[in-house]
């Protein structure tokens, strides 16, 4: 019997999920309501590739630590940060009980972490020189009943497709949170994204005008970034402050907003988002880098009556509604574009 | 001029809110919109007392050491643990333009946390033995228009109206989720309480049956603890299972809920709550042991389509609706009767 979850993939310890577990099963027999994926490439999460290049440096040293990581484990799961990471791939196998909707030979890019994905290497990642966290790697993933994959689009290159599905929960959300608000008779209004001029905070920007928010405020750190997103017509207002001081913040945005979403992949924006969300409003966090606490004990201390929600990355339809918005508004484009120009 | 949030207390650094400020300008002069407060005893938080007690013991090198945390900050927060406790007082002074509708005279105690709370001790805390973290306390505190503090109830004792207090924020908001549900039509169902033998939780499971939830189960770790939740009728059903164990919760709960409320101060039970839920529902942590990143990524990997709230201790009226749950639940006042009894 399969689990939709993977439980019988795991061996050790008995009894976890996935990406709990220190080890996987990795084989890749095709279990029923199971899919096999022949792996193109793996797009290491940055934390992660950042800890193991600090440790291992480029090149061979690199590669080794990464095989030993996914022989030891059957998996891609640093075991320092605890992160992972996604996969591009070829659907090679698809059991009888799949409930995931794919072909055998259709290209696509798992959603799901690394952190729980079963992973076999074959090629000795032989072609990565392990200057990016682009690896390209042959050998195979599992995806499980409860798994999520996006089939890559034919008419988007893939770098520009990987980079908007790693980040595609947070307009979906943001879409939902301000039509939620809508459909309660509850004034739309104003929604402010932390990090406005980045990859999630570029589509949440996009997402919060298409779903009626009649104030869009865009939060950014550098005069450079100001201008590209005051340019990209994204945001009826773009503030420039570091969002990691809540009295700036504040000043910045003036009259508080009914929604922040917090895209800034830096520790210590809880507060600022806070202070800038209004009474009855909703903060939802999109960083990793968001801590519990700070969050939890901020709003306290603010006396703050808003709703504070973790990001889930998982929304239905997450994946088709952020490649729609990169498709029919250049603006966005040109700013994913403008990012990997940058980082290239 | 005085800031709401108390910004013109803060000495170090410069422009940062209380709660982040290395230190604090206690004073007992009273500001506009401030309110002085003779203390009476302290509240230390869980954490910050063990940590002291293992590095102290307990006597005259703790004492020592609160004072010196004090003296030095302006607060007490603990500088490795990070966090404070409550204090318990009667109010001095109120300025012209406080907000909290206080009197002089009145008994009070602080809901904001000690970590930015103003606080001068005047008597060595020389009546602490520094076998419990509530230390009987001589000196002076300050409140801001922002800070939250409840009148202590007359017909309550200190001990177990201190104790309510602490945990108000859980059951205030459970209520209001439930009933937000029911306005929007959604069917209210079920409420699954992680932790339903504890104090936030068991004022949880007494809110959710209130504010209409059909289905009422309590989730627990052992079965002393379990005869005790059955015999007080909160719930409909009561369950036994480690709470950091997903693949246990989700089999002890079945069918999965509409709402799920942790209130298990342990870390790892963010997947068994998000396996529990079931999809479109909602699950909010209450623990401070949650993590952030296990939240969001749990969610994700289980492509569960929930809601994930961080629980914020501030909801409007919290105070009054919790001590009014324990007046008129004798089995609530009973299982916080137990815990009492059996740490004492």
């Amino acid at each position: 019997m399969t689990s939709p979850y993977g439980l019988h993939r795991v061996l050790e310890p008995a009894g976890v999920l996935p990406q709990q577990a220190w080890r996987l099963d990795a084989s890749p027999g095709c279990g029923a309501d199971e899919v096999v994926v022949d792996v193109e490439r793996l797009n290491l999460d940055a934390a992660s590739f950042r800890q193991l290049r600090e440790r291992h440096g480029t090149g061979a040293a690199l590669r080794r630590a990464v095989l030993d990581i996914v022989a030891e484990r059957g998996k891609l799961q640093n075991p320092v940060t605890g992160s992972g990471g996604m996969l591009l791939g070829v659907v090679r196998a698809v059991g009888p009980a799949s409930p995931l909707g794919l072909r055998v030979g259709q290209r696509i890019a798992t959603l799901v972490s690394l952190t729980l994905t079963p992973l076999r290497i074959t090629d000795g990642l032989a072609a990565w020189d392990g200057t990016t966290e682009q690896a390209p790697c042959a050998g195979t993933a599992v995806l499980f009943g409860r798994s999520v994959a996006a089939v890559l689009p034919a008419d988007l290159p893939d770098e520009l497709a990987l980079s908007v599905l790693d980040v595609c929960g947070a307009p979906a959300l943001t879409d939902r949170l301000v039509r939620r608000r809508a459909a309660e008779g509850r004034p739309v209004g104003s929604v402010l994204v932390l990090g406005g001029g980045g990859k999630s905070g570029s589509l949440s920007l996009a997402a919060a005008r298409r779903a009626g928010a009649s104030r869009v405020v865009a939060l950014v750190p550098t005069p450079g970034e100001a201008a590209r997103v005051q340019t990209s017509g994204l945001a009826d207002e773009v503030v420039l402050a570091d969002a990691r001081d809540p009295v700036a913040v504040l000043a910045a945005v003036g009259r508080p907003v009914d929604l922040t979403v917090v895209c800034v992949d830096v520790p210590g924006c809880e507060h600022g988002a806070i202070l800038a969300t209004a009474e009855g409003g909703t903060v939802v966090f999109f960083s990793m880098a968001t801590s519990f606490p700070a969050a939890a004990l901020g709003a306290e201390g603010l006396a703050a009556d808003v709703e504070l929600l973790v990001g889930n990355g998982y929304v239905p339809g997450h994946a088709a509604f952020a490649l729609e918005l990169v498709r029919s508004e250049p603006a966005v484009r040109a700013l994913f574009d403008h990012r990997q120009t940058a980082q290239a």
